[in-house]
């Protein structure tokens, strides 16, 4: 592909030819470069630098890469730029949800400016409303820039129509028909409107597509929206109110960024991470995404050790052996139960499985797993020569542990699910901590009662 | 949105009609159903009554339902079709990518026999080119069905061709403009086409909008594709040979599913879990995915065994009570690392950063987190009456584990992408299970030199 590969080659060359006030090579370089990839080079390059390219460029395409920034060089840029500038550069370039997006990141007061220096009164509600929503939900998703035709227009009519609501829209995904109540009955093909022998007179309701749309309502969840896009293979998501009103619509690419971040999130969680954090980031922002649940690692540890100390381990030294043993694979069953779990609340696998199913599921896995880790574990111990009551010890323990550690793995994120706290939690070090002190807590007392 | 809830009362209500032959009221059922939520029906019922329910839907219906079925319904519905009634259903309804696709879930026999069976030549070189390419790439993603025109062409021309070549085509994305030597030079707006007031000799080089655009050759590794999509929120891609030919292209839809599997693919890898695996699967397919990584856990928890056998343990038995404490730190620690740079690796953003700066970079964060979790754990210690060269040894190997726990996950998952292994495996199990045994190394050392 042609997209230029930000490198740090092609940066210290544009470096450079700011340096040497190089104007119209720079130009050129940006010429050629999509507004996505100019943004990158914003990201990395010096502040000032920044300025400097960025009022090379012409007002839409600024407001592009504007968009495209990273969240804290536009919090910069934002800064620098006065309210006037935002709403004529942002308002009249990019898309409503876009617009919101940017302006839902300035303080209220900066958004009021912004929005009173808004000319078009209608663009201005329009952003007011979308700010409206919590942007988690569709209707935090969804842009106002719709192309909506009626039933009873003449083709002719509805032409004209279109060719004003188009103007100034990358991309018309759908052309929306409403009856005379102003409910969504359909969709109209452009290529049925270019390539039908209709002549200028007859109705929409004669070359519309009539459909079952599947739309959602401003308060759904955006995960689940990404969902609905996914399953159905939509590009676009008519977002209807209460009543049937078209209230907007939810593009394609907006529900990428929501699967990413989703996926994102989930993925943070089972690592243990508290926060977003990247591999370019400070070592102060890794610090603070990971010592929290390092921390919570911490405490279950010395309650271990606490656990441990309860029991007279001078008694049976060589029990020590097998701690590690019985906390990983406690831990490593953990993690799979609930890391399944968490997967299937998130696509929906669960709608015909109840907890209990779901718990006796995991029970018979345990079973099968643990039966056939408990023998190998028997078998291996006695062939190492460690006695038959330590064997068998360890390997009714780890026996019970896997079952425990399955339950817990599927009972603990069901139950957050169902007091509505996200279930990737459980997937946290907090499951694997508690499976550790469970787990080391069983193993002690199977020994006190096998071995003395 | 008014999507059907395939829940058990729909799914029950279904099957006592379809018991009783109620041909018609099924079928009112199924009309008001999108094909998706069709074939989450065939999904869970009975085969007999999946094909009950097959049998009465239009032929495009039945294409698309067909294509949304879980891959082992669809693999039995497949041996039930003759191979003409698959080439004449799935090839005539579906685009040719997703025709590939199920044509690559049957043996080459029965692929052979199908695309025999199909009447329209230009189809059939099509598919065949397309089973050509491995699923994994943009070769494997891309479909063919375009709509191409020609620099020269007169408006009245190119529209006649457009209407031609958009039959039965679901969605028109983008009309692609190739000059005289066949390059794709930019694309043309069906809106442009649709409102401006060209008249019907105006050549197509007058109208089209020429672009630099985004593209990739068919060997592009589908994550990548799906990166660039997402970059830079393109709904399709067109796919170009080395030479500059268009060979086809890549829809949203199809790299919204690469998005999802690459996040579960990790996710699976993160969790111990060596293959894909849900809620609602069988016993055995729940072992199957998990025992192998549960028996590596296995054998590291026995190798430390062995580890702490080689100390004399009964000297110092109170080492054993903080055993969890080093192993769960040296764990989580190493899990965050790795999971930091699989990501890291995942969303590109290693452009700018060398495995040395990424080494260093973590070793400044093992620093911070050991340095504040060993004086917090000394300080526990202290308090709880743990003897001072006890408490020494602990926050000491505390310290050290976590240090090299962070080494580890980030040199390993860099060292595996180096050469071309899917740096994910690092999170599962296999980074844990060293780290254990490193850490209990470690510890035990430093209390030999400490303790006694």
């Amino acid at each position: 592909m042609n997209a230029q590969e930000i490198n740090k080659y092609f940066v210290n060359e544009i470096k450079e030819l700011i340096a040497a006030n190089a104007k119209d090579k720079v130009l050129d370089i940006l010429s050629a470069l999509h507004p996505v990839d100019i943004a990158e080079v914003l990201d990395v390059v010096d502040m000032h630098e920044a300025k400097y390219l960025y009022y090379l460029l012409e007002e839409e395409t600024a407001a592009e890469v504007l968009l495209h920034l990273e969240e804290d060089t536009r919090e910069r840029f934002l800064q620098a730029l006065s309210s006037k500038e935002i709403a004529e550069i942002i308002i009249d370039n990019i898309e409503s949800d876009d617009a919101a997006d940017v302006l839902a990141e300035m303080d209220e007061e900066k958004q009021e400016e912004v929005i009173s220096f808004i000319e078009d009164q209608e663009v201005a509600e329009n952003i007011v409303e979308l700010l409206s929503y919590d942007e988690d939900t569709a209707g935090g998703l969804m842009g106002k820039e719709m192309v909506v035709v009626e039933m009873n227009w003449s083709v002719a009519y509805c032409i004209r129509s279109m060719k004003r609501q188009a103007e100034g829209l990358d991309n018309i995904f759908s052309v929306y028909v409403l009856d005379e109540k102003e409910q969504l009955v359909g969709t109209l093909s452009l290529r049925k409107l270019l390539f039908s022998t209709t002549s200028a007179h007859d109705k929409i309701a004669d070359i519309y597509t009539p459909v079952d749309m599947i739309w959602v309502e401003p308060s759904v969840k955006a995960e689940e929206v990404a969902t609905i896009m996914q399953k159905y293979d939509l590009a676009v998501l008519p977002v209807l109110s209460k009543e049937g009103k078209l209230m907007g619509r939810i593009t394609f690419d907006d529900v990428m960024d929501v699967m990413q971040e989703e996926a994102e999130k989930d993925y943070q969680m089972i690592s243990g991470l508290t926060e977003e954090v990247e591999s370019t980031d400070s070592v102060w922002g890794h610090t603070r995404a990971r010592l929290p649940w390092l921390l919570i690692g911490m405490l279950g540890g010395l309650a271990s050790a606490q656990v441990i100390g309860l029991f007279d381990i001078e008694d049976n030294v060589k029990m020590a052996m097998f701690i590690p043993l019985v906390m990983a694979m406690g831990g490593n069953v953990g993690v799979q139960s609930s890391s399944i779990i968490v997967q299937g609340l998130a696509n929906g696998s669960f709608k015909e499985l109840s907890i209990a199913k779901s718990v006796i599921k995991e029970l018979g896995v345990g079973l099968v797993n643990g039966f056939i880790c408990s023998v190998l574990v028997f078998g291996i111990c006695y062939l190492f020569g460690i006695s038959l009551a330590l064997a068998m010890t360890v390997s009714i323990a780890l026996f019970t542990v896997i079952i425990i550690a399955a339950m817990f793995g599927t009972f603990i994120p069901l139950t957050l699910n169902k007091f509505n706290v996200d279930p990737a939690v459980a997937t946290g070090p907090f499951i694997t901590t508690t499976n550790d002190i469970f787990g080391i807590f069983i193993y002690f007392v199977i020994g006190q009662m096998l071995l003395s």
